[in-house]
């Protein structure tokens, strides 16, 4: 008889009552985990947002890097992201795991209960899934479900020129963790270290603005706010200007930044993985965001303004232009 | 300049407008591919279905056994398979795949038109995805959503001591031709090696039974029919007595059987990857049952008998009885 303590002992099903004892009710779950399909119910005239993820060892994550409760969060947290950056509630999710040989039971418990921790923060049921054996390394997919009024919903699409861009919190950090780590230069602020392991899904402030309806466009910003506001600049059928002197740092990017003599814009404008949001606002809401954003305890800051010219350019503080030809992370390139 | 013939000079945007270039509209589609989330609307008093399935190269299929055509059509399949078992109507898709290097682009546009054939057979509309690159092999990810009225949904958990067990189709082809193909012996019959390769999920057969409200459980034979009527069984809380003289086999089958001298029934009873239907009613629903699935154009017999002793057991011809103690794949055993 094989032990419960191993993976191979548990067996597919062990693992799946391993994960499923951790999961209880949730608002509109009919039938979660166990049947062939999860049933769900829509709250009355709200329409289903629907999002999915993968995330690869060593593509995505690094398990020597990425400690497990983190990675279970992190896996979470981005597709929650991509919900609230439409300004819909979080709901269900669905998480597949291809898992190596060898990987420890540990592991797994760790990074479902950070997995379990991020649904509970963000009201998401685990509501069914998939595991396998993987024969290279863990593979991580997840679907989250979510759900709005089809009048609140936020698209990528109805940026018009004139309105400013906004984005919330701070750029850069967790590209500049992933650069320092893969110089082998761990940082030694945990907090920037948590803004690549554990991104906060800005789930509160999508919501309110997109129920408070001062937002014309919304993305969250995955491949950097060059690529993704140049998303919204695509789907709007316009362009942009971004204001270099004006883009949000942490504490901690400003302190690495001061001891080094090239400033990382880059970072800033191309780096991936911050999860915050990119926006678009009439001028004239200026305020009532301001008031909107405080109220979530999230920073938020006009960044640039939307132009008819179908570019999208950073201006620099002495008033010369760049215009980026490579703008963000792409896969395959 | 990359050429637009490699994935690499395509790029992870290029190659989702090469796939979404193909996808038209949809019922209930109001936003598909190229936002944060697509956006759906379910049919008014219906529920919302979801399963989620992941393919890894070398686990689930060979790229050398499985032409990329197939692979995506068995990719979509299997997932409508699902929600087929549950009697609901599929609708939308959403495809993640985790792409290796040198991956021919013809390989994927294979995979895409199979994938979006069996979409188009089912009426099911892809609605997003997300593409990245893999240091591993190939990884599939599909997450269906179908609907269905809540009182026309059928579990697994609905069977009744009494109630007769039926399968639809012919059981065990799929794992003939896995056999054979590990054993380097290519089976002649291309009906055959379809079975495994291609093989063709129940919808109307499911959707039938389900608003006839003739049958009280079902589940669809992935894993083999010990092991996937072992489901309903565990959760309905019954046990069951399956008739071997009475197991539905293909003449492709058949003919292999009569060659071989040991009689496999172990891929008849614990094969996986049928994709049939298991499901049990009450013996008066015999003749209707019939009549449903021969307008389905669907075969199904009934081969077994709902029992209140709580485990599965397996009656030979000679009146001796077997009672399994492995039943059926599962992984990390």
């Amino acid at each position: 008889m094989k032990s419960k303590n191993s993976l191979s002992g548990l067996g597919e099903f062990g693992l799946i009552d391993r994960i499923s004892a951790h999961v209880g009710a949730g608002a509109g779950v009919i039938t979660g985990i166990g049947d062939d399909a999860a049933v769900t119910s829509l709250s009355p005239g709200m329409q289903l947002l629907t999002s999915t993820d993968m995330l690869l060892e060593d593509v995505h994550f690094r398990r020597s890097w990425h400690p497990p409760r983190l990675l279970g969060r992190k896996s979470l947290a981005v597709s929650v992201s991509d919900v609230a950056a439409m300004g819909a509630i979080p709901r269900w999710a669905l998480l597949s795991l291809g898992i190596p040989a060898g990987l420890p039971l540990d592991f797994l418990d760790d990074f479902i209960d950070g997995f379990l921790a991020v649904a509970e923060e963000h009201a998401v049921t685990l509501i069914g899934g998939d595991t396998c054996f993987s024969r290279g390394g863990l593979v991580i997919s997840v679907t989250i479900m979510a759900e709005q009024y089809p009048e609140l919903i936020v698209r990528r699409s109805g940026a018009l020129v004139g309105h400013e861009i906004w984005v919330t919190g701070a750029l850069g950090d967790a590209a500049l963790v992933l650069e320092l780590l893969e110089r082998n230069d761990a940082p030694d602020d945990p907090s920037l270290s948590a803004r690549l392991h554990d991104p906060t899904p800005r789930t509160a402030a999508g919501f309110a603005l997109a129920e408070s309806g001062l937002v014309s466009a919304m993305i969250d910003i995955s491949d950097g706010l060059l690529a993704d506001f140049g998303h919204i600049a695509e789907q709007s059928g316009v362009g942009g200007e971004l204001y270099l002197e004006q883009m949000p740092t942490s504490v901690g990017f400003r302190r690495y930044a001061a001891r080094h003599p090239a400033f990382p814009h880059h970072l800033v404008l191309s780096g991936g993985e911050d999860y915050e949001l990119a926006f678009t606002a009439p001028p004239e809401n200026r305020e009532k965001i301001y008031a909107a954003m405080k109220k979530c305890g999230v920073e938020a800051l006009p960044v640039g303004i939307v132009t008819s010219c179908p570019e999208v350019r950073v201006l620099l503080p002495d008033g010369s232009c760049y215009i980026p030809q490579k703008s963000g992370f792409t896969h395959f390139a």
